[in-house]
């Protein structure tokens, strides 16, 4: 319950630094019966791990995933699930500087503050590294809602600095480094990407994310609504700045004939709600985004102070994402399915003695 | 810990139905030796009443709140704070045709999935109504962050429909039934409202919030991060729809050198990241902004279905506000006090060892 | 989730002071549907109220309480519940002593180190008054386990001071001021407390409860057993210092042979286990039983100190029970309830994939 | 938060079963700036570990602790504490009739019924051997509050079956395996316990833990008070069926007069408390006594059922504690330091404002 736990019936408690020998994580409450191994996670945490296009981190990361407990005989006994994965590409580098100083855009400052010490290395827990577990721990839960639910969770990048991106294609979404689902512009992506680089500088990004087949009836207002957790955990993702739901700013211009989604029989006719009416989810697709800003980390000289106060110019050097957008989409994933687990788990054990039987409406018209 | 408890050591419980006889909160963990009365609290549960201008709701309350527990002799003693508002115009009007269907962009349908059953007089307990106790109980974490550490909270409507609306004068900001910190554009929103008005339709609208005076080191990464939290809270109040930090979405189409806050020893030189980096205050202004959906309850028809899921013509009639994000000022203010408040509280908790003591830089720059 | 709250999935939060104007509290949790009024928790509020006989406080207090919130049309709606008791007969005496005053064996001390400041009134939030609200609560806890699961409650005096009690004779506990199921020694328990009261002292005593019909599967090891919660509940009542569970403290002396529940088709042979192995429910009847130690307010004069730390000599006069213990079986009863419904719903919500289906083996044989 | 989470604020999550890979556990909310390193663990660690003498399983397991994260350059950072301990000694053997058999005594059948399936190799989750990362987790708490708040926690053994043990000597209960504080009369233990495991058969304990130097205020009324966090806590581990504090189940048969510890400006008179009132510490010695029913794992032969509902008969071969409460001791301690951690950091987090200041009267009069 202190600041690393996720969830209340669904719980995820992860631990590890950058450069520490090890990430790991505990899923509680997970229900006993689901058929679950480490290939079933390491999926998802291949399309986060870096190093596999030349526009991402360096970093040669294995991101194999353990799985110390909570499963016997290739079955999950409703005991917690322990995660590991070794750190394996932590340079031994000289620190000295860093050390002492505060990288712009950084938590370096802000950590130091609170806690009156900091492990400098990599960015220590501040970094994005962490998110390599949230991703395994995410894949049991979308193992679970896939297979029981049959709910499908996918996302995309819908902006990567000026360039924005339709979703023309689901299934180019996993075939290029991007996770792009507008393959007719990757040539595009790669030409700014590689033109970035070249400058030193980073850029931010935007990722779309959704929910299909999410049963009618998750959330718990007033407050563990379903889109104010779904807030809460994409804000919870390093470099997030933004998140809106359905219609999201849009809604602030709209009229009421504009954005109220009319129903019918056949279901709604529209979906500028993103799937949630009173915090509760409806049926149809739950659909979020979220902006990230861009990389601090960059080798263009920029101004700072060190841990006295005095000015120093800073250069960060190292292996770092121009834009971390780019891998963020796995853990945007990971954090919806975490939510709707939790949702899911909490709502039965409320909600069990009502018939929640077939929707009124169906929620998705599939195409 | 159900779903109306927002918080993790100064929690705050609410209960209570727009018609029903009271609405509730109790406010546990309150710090001991806080002068308290109720008049402390009924200043802003005025800014937020409904009737007080033509353009919200012309529901009469009085919104008086009682404090039933917690404080002696006009001071807290640590123990939780009772707090009781009486609904005093619950209009018993006809409800039968409204209990067998949906209203489009409410949370009628979506509560009869959940619950198998609803109180659908005036929403229920999806009705906005119950955010009157959440501005009481954030009352109470204001006076405390005010008087003890000289945060100060205020918010501001951003936009109104099509109309953005700039922040040039603090104080007009209370002068005005829009909370508009632009008085020179006050006609043009009240030409606005009142042709809306007469259109029968509603229109969204966004608010912003800052807090300043904010110490660096509150928040708990790496879920519970404050703007994590933050996003949590906004993200709970009715018809919000997106929340950002900061630069936010706008952050994904910067480059790493415009959006990195530098710092130098007379502070940071701008503050796009909205004051948090890590997920833990820098000491800048926390600045955030939602945005909230229209009204869904207009009288201009629109299609629906009734709770056997046959098609019907719906008309809502009765007392609404066309714009339900003219009232929601006070109440992001109020979210934004409890978040601060509990991450104080916590903050202390754990790091109390630390001696924060200066801010290595001025987090903000006076005017 | 601060301390006034109990439970995960079902949780009750109260508030309210011996001498304030009104107790109250929250159930949080509660599924929808349940058929439910004031009715239906006045019963045990009037079991636990004071004034009922001479062995009692004189207090004399209706312990109305008043439903606002969550109910609709008769029936619960999934929203929380608002409980509201009015305190009646808090008499305005001159307090200028005791406010300046540590009553030995009372909070009195601990509530100044820990707050700097307290509620004296009758004992303020630390007085026994608060659990008049804990029953109510419990009260919505056991309807809904006796008419969805068929699981009773029950409790009774197992221990009056030096007076040991059977239990010979259910129907005779709800008969008599004491709780006592050993009609025949009422006249020695009359007596024995006619003595005391004269003595101007106080007594100890202890209390057993039992649930019948509880399924096998609940409790979630490995810290939030069903066992560890129970003890948390009993422990958390006014004036309890020991709580045991089955065979208890005489398991210190048994021999594994002894002490094993045997296990036949029939079902199990003995009940050492009180009802629990592995922290989990076995369907055999739930035992338990708590001490409480002797009320500290009494009239013989004793030692303390002031708020100075100066000797002072205390005689406490006003309206008490001379043995606390006598009251406690409702309240007993009432955490039992809160135990066992937080604990089914978190069991149902985690595990409700599960065909439990019919138990392998009957948990108890009916007499 | 679900049940493998202890805490609020300083909370452990703990994974991992008898015969897996490895048990681990995550400490978060650890205070930043604390000294720590795998030796401060281990002395506990070795206290509690098997095969140390003949009294106890001959399971060889060296429970060498690893820190996985959270301490930096010797020093925690805030971060969460990953710790992991290897199981090595996890025989192979032949489960294949225990699988489907429930042992009497043992949570095999409650976990079946539970979650419909069960890692029945050594006891899987259920195992004691779990309590191994409790005692490293509790090092942690127990070195802060040794260092930082001068608090000592020191537990011994207070019965072996029918022979109950006083207290004479603190110094001797680590020099002996029983952890006794009765020197004079080991060869009575040796002797007993010889002649128990010659029987085949098995035997309860009962076990004191005690802490000093606690100061007033530790405790979260109403529910969450000191007294019922340390009733859960030890009713939490394996085996224990009884609960007491102070003067416990003996309260039930004392008058006020007796009971009640009168105060002097030199300090309370008596200790009958066991160092709360009203759930809040009072700065005396926190005393508190567990009951641990006798080891199931016995080889004399006993009736049980397997999975079908077949009786069988059960002999329980293997290695097996006859009296699982003798390595009970450093466990209590351990769950003990995290009670008192937690709401060390609880009580500074909401009452920090209050200058604590000297206690008003000793809690604790030095011999």
């Amino acid at each position: 319950m202190s600041g690393n736990t996720f969830g209340r019936l669904f719980t995820v408690t992860t631990f590890g630094e950058s450069h520490g020998p090890a990430l790991g994580a505990v899923v509680d409450g997970c229900p006993p019966g689901l058929a679950l191994s480490e290939a079933d996670l390491q999926g998802d945490l291949d399309r986060r791990k870096p190093g596999t296009s030349r526009h991402t981190s360096q970093r040669r990361e294995g991101d194999e995933v353990r799985i110390l407990s909570g499963v016997f005989e290739g079955v999950t006994t409703g005991a917690p699930i322990g995660l590991l994965i070794e750190n394996m590409d932590q340079r031994s580098k000289d620190y000295s500087k860093i050390s002492q100083l505060f990288r712009p855009g950084h938590a370096d400052y802000t950590y130091w503050q609170k806690y009156g010490t900091r492990d400098y290395r990599g960015g220590g827990r501040s970094s994005a590294r962490e998110t390599a577990v949230r991703v395994a721990a995410g894949g049991i839960a979308r193992k679970y809602l896939q297979e029981r639910l049959g709910i499908r969770i996918r996302g995309w990048l819908t902006q990567l600095g000026p360039i924005e991106l339709a979703l023309e294609d689901w299934d180019a979404v996993d075939t290029n480094p991007f996770f792009c689902g507008e393959p007719g512009r990757l040539p595009e992506l790669e030409a700014y990407m590689d033109e970035l680089r070249k400058s030193g500088d980073s850029v931010g990004a935007a990722v779309g994310v959704l929910a299909r087949g999410v049963p009618p009836g998750l959330g718990e207002p007033v407050f563990d609504r379903l889109d104010a957790d779904i807030a809460h955990a994409l804000m919870s993702i390093n470099a997030v700045r933004g998140v809106e739901i359905g219609a999201g700013f849009a809604s602030a211009a709209q009229k009421g004939t504009e954005h109220r989604d009319e129903m019918t029989p056949e279901g709604f006719v529209s979906n500028n709600a993103g799937g949630t009416l009173g915090g509760i989810s409806t049926g149809q697709d739950l659909v979020a985004r979220m902006a990230l800003k861009p990389t601090s980390s960059i080798r263009i000289p920029g101004r700072s102070v060190n841990i006295h106060g005095e000015p120093e110019e800073v250069v960060t050097t190292g292996r770092h994402d121009p834009c971390v957008g780019i891998r963020a989409t796995p853990i945007a994933e990971a954090m919806l399915a975490l939510v709707l687990m939790d949702h899911h788990l909490r709502h039965r054990g409320q909600n069990a003695d009502v018939d929640s039987g077939t929707p009124i409406i169906p929620g998705h018209i599939e195409d």
